[in-house]
């Protein structure tokens, strides 16, 4: 039996550690066996490792971590038509049934029977991963694995929202973006490439702000206590059609929806703290407080065809596999610019 | 100059009191003088009197109350193309101004110019109103306006907000109505009417939810504290795909949010408390928490066309006029059945 | 190897044939074999013997005919999770890839790899047909599959075009139905159970116009010199918002047109003919022709929730599976009332 | 009473002439009078010469031609809230009722009680004119009236279909637009502006194609005998998922509807020939035949926003209003380069 390298998690609160386990075999006619080309270090591992996912995943150590993926196709199984092996792709964070109501739907994300690869499930720290053929969406020649593997999670969830929310946005509307980190700095791209209406971006950072005003927003907002103000201000006091928080927490919320104007939308993606808001308020002012999950299959296959074209790019760093504490312990010191990525 | 009876507010805290006042007059082209054929008692009117909405509406005493009427067309102004005398009409709550960017999308009841008679201006506790083309709706043959009149804000309300939760329904889904009251009774009877989705009713009152499932609900819930347990196994634990909630107090908001299905929708509808539900709830299961206020002029149209057919009704106790305190007592009493209505 | 009877075509042009052969049996971990408990005899099936379909589905002979099945499941591929053996079934008539775009986007109809049992490959005139997890749909215990198998492709046409059409009808509007026969008395019922807008049913025959009211169509038209005359006076000389044309023939898409209201819709699901109709009258009334195939696999769910509340039935004359031939001469010569089901 | 130079339709088949009339004034509350800053000289103009238009408007002659209107506010009557004298403005072409169903949904477009002036009231060839509160949308201070003036009608229709195609569109699919000349032009700057869509552009006229792929489009196709197979080439064989046809003649429609996607959406915009499709052609693909008209006043403030962000810019030749005759001449034998433009 052959075998591969693979980074896990050996015990909560102790460090990674590298094994040598079973490289993956297709065994299912929709079986994919993917040859790592990159994966994404993401904070959500350190919450694995701190044991925050313990009792939610029910995962059995020691298992393989890493839930943004990209490659190879290295192996398929009989049923698989959508992909050949050779080809250069990019893995869904799921893996889904396909039979649940949800996934008939187009709305894979809502699957009554999924798993979750890296959370629980083995995942892609290692040279080879076992996925679904429902899982892989080719990407462009032009891209590389390494390169686009961060848009799987965390980009994916960007995309969704900011999809979501440009779908009403009309040339004369204004969308407010809170928070122009790492998921923030996708929407900002994203928005761009779907909608015409006016983008303004709130952050606390003022190197963020310039940064989102780079990649195409209109106006930045300091993300101080005048903030709503300077909102209200921009749109004749009545706020904008439209806000995407990319932060939940530290008081974004009640900012967020007061920035929301009468009849608009305001998307939780962010998360932290509690959306706090008297009836009376979402009443009279007929607002919508909208959730937002991780993106669908047609999302990320959406998504790629915006990254072929150069709409959406990502900064990344980049580790070897033997690497990974180095790039775990940059990501918990603040010390990656972008993202994290291994490459075996 | 003609006169007219009118009743009138004259100081919060006070007994309303009937004058003799001049007669409204057509003076503008869209202008339209309605005689009142009956006017709503709405639990409004006792909050406008306790002085509630002194600050808000900075309307200036005395003034006419009664914002739910319908009557007959009595004069047009020159441009009035809609309605002409003798006309039986419904009037939309809210004068609307016809230009601005709310007005022009459909959307007039966010018009950035209204007034709202009986509430900042003169109502319809009297012989005749003045109005606007823009907000008289007519009514079929076989309705008369003294039947109708509280459809105009309370039942326009759960129209609006019927409506918008039925555009997703489908023959497969679930949809909540918590309170099956005055408005959740209207509620109930409009999305029988647009949707074959399975209503479950949930209502502290076990004789409510005998009318509700008399007027069309499949299903009652009492409203004790297995309600959300109760929605939960009437969906394999999953919830519904809607709920609207007509309560909005003692605790709907989280039962409410509670027996939402991942992907669904909560209505607001009735409020008091706050909605207070952490982010992560809403990330994780992608719901949507959605404000509602009453209904366009378009919705009015619409739900007329229900009660033309007989699929909306509403039970009625008449006064005259003139015994307008015994209308205001009963309803602050408890002693109305259905809605209390003036006839002039 | 076990063996069943099925009835097969043997050449074109030639009369169906009685043959025992081997019994499905699941070998992928998708596979369903289903106990046929009724197969229902369409005109499609005599065109098949007429040799029309031959060169389309490029299907070999001999093979056993048959595309509207029900019937109870009677083993499962290992990968099954949606049915068990003994659930009740109705089948979607396409057998579908799963892993294309239009199958991930719940539009299954236009996947690009799909399989139709009866047409290109062994269907339902037999005692047991080999298909998908991805094409069953349970039944509710009140339904036999005898009574509904006719709903699985005839009925499940008229479904997904009466579903496209109520979508946009409000309690406001007129739509208009032509031809009341098979599919048309499904729409109807379809219509009704979906919207409230008024139904007005074109037809030639009085005798289908009585049904049509006594299903719950609002009007009857019928299908004579005036019928466009008769809709426009029904519509204030306008026309319907919405037309849907279950007959496609006999200059049915000109009268469909010409009763369709300006930024209207005609939907067409019969044919025969051709749409013949000047850009200059599509422009300037901003119509709009809407073309209709079978439903998806979502669409039959919601059918046979539908039929599980009765809101939809269907007339059906049974034959025993070996009477198969007796079936086909009665509907070749118009002696079946409703559809005709064979039952093995 | 004040006089002005206005250019009128004296008689069919005359020259226009050059007239001193009376100077349009206020007299109801929503009249307002526009000094004109520029009138666009369209092919229409020249049909209303040659008698096409005078059975359809029955307009009284003499009147004032030109239906392509921007200028600055002169006056307004006392209802006027949305401009106030001085302000720049375009005009929407028609003038509509705000009571009808149509103008009460936000679809003035296919109001009940329209003016078109120009067309079958005064029109624009002079300095001022007389419109409606209803019929002006003010525009950015960066943009001068005589170089949006053609926006008001023919931009205003490519609007109006290249946003109702792109409502559909997502990143992975193919939008072809057929005839990059007026029209075209502006339909393929609006769709880049509003969806990330592929633009394929079909034109007889290689230069043609040369400025579409300037302005954004992505490939261009030469419209001669190969253009179906092209298109059918750039989408792996399945056609476009929509199609904007600003031809409709000379074999438009069929290659058009040849060149849609299974399931997906043919725009008419141009017209001239008869759309002629067998029904079964219709409903084996699912196709749609999507019928466009002018845009609405909302469509009109989105395009005056994406002109005022230079997303849509117009190539225009000025002429004096005195050399009417000038221009009339010159757009009939072909020597306006882009759009000619009285100024007064």
């Amino acid at each position: 039996m052959s075998t591969m390298r693979a980074v896990q998690v050996v015990g909560y609160h102790d460090n990674l550690k590298m094994a040598e386990v079973p490289t993956p075999q297709v065994s299912e006619p929709w079986d994919v066996v993917v040859k790592i080309g990159g994966a994404g270090v993401c904070r959500t591992d350190l919450h694995i490792l701190e044991g925050q996912w313990a009792e939610k995943s029910q995962v059995r150590l020691p298992y393989t971590i890493g839930h943004e993926n990209a490659g190879w196709v290295h192996a398929v199984g009989s049923a698989v038509t959508n992909v050949k092996v050779g080809d250069k792709v990019i893995l869904h964070p799921l893996i889904t049934c396909g039979l649940c109501r949800a996934c008939r739907s187009g709305d894979d994300v809502h699957c009554a029977n999924s798993a979750f690869p890296g959370i629980d499930t083995n995942g892609g720290y290692a040279e080879y991963i076992l996925t679904s053929a429902r899982s892989v969406v080719r990407i462009d020649d032009s891209l590389e694995p390494a390169d686009v593997a961060a848009l799987a999670d965390a980009g994916l969830t960007a995309y969704h929202a900011a999809a979501k929310a440009a779908r009403r946005l009309t040339p004369r509307d204004t969308c407010v973006v809170i928070g122009a980190g790492g998921l923030g700095h996708i929407g900002i791209q994203v928005l761009k490439a779907l909608t015409p209406a006016r983008l303004v971006v709130v952050d606390r950072n003022p190197a963020a702000l310039e940064l989102a005003t780079a990649i195409g927003a209109h106006i930045g907002v300091l993300g101080d206590e005048h903030q709503v103000d300077a909102v209200l201000d921009l749109t004749e006091g009545l706020g904008a059609e439209v806000v995407v928080d990319f932060v939940g927490e530290n008081g974004s919320t009640s900012k967020g929806i007061a920035m929301t104007r009468a009849a608009g939308d305001y998307h939780v993606v962010g998360y932290g703290e509690n959306v706090d808001v008297p009836t009376i308020d979402l009443i009279s002012s007929e607002k919508n407080v909208i959730g937002n999950l991780v993106g669908s299959y047609n999302d990320l296959q959406d998504l790629m065809a915006l990254a072929a074209t150069g709409a959406v790019t990502l900064h990344t760093q980049k580790y070897a596999l033997d690497d990974f504490q180095q790039a775990i312990t940059d990501l918990d010191t603040g010390n990656v610019r972008g993202r994290a990525i291994l490459v075996p």
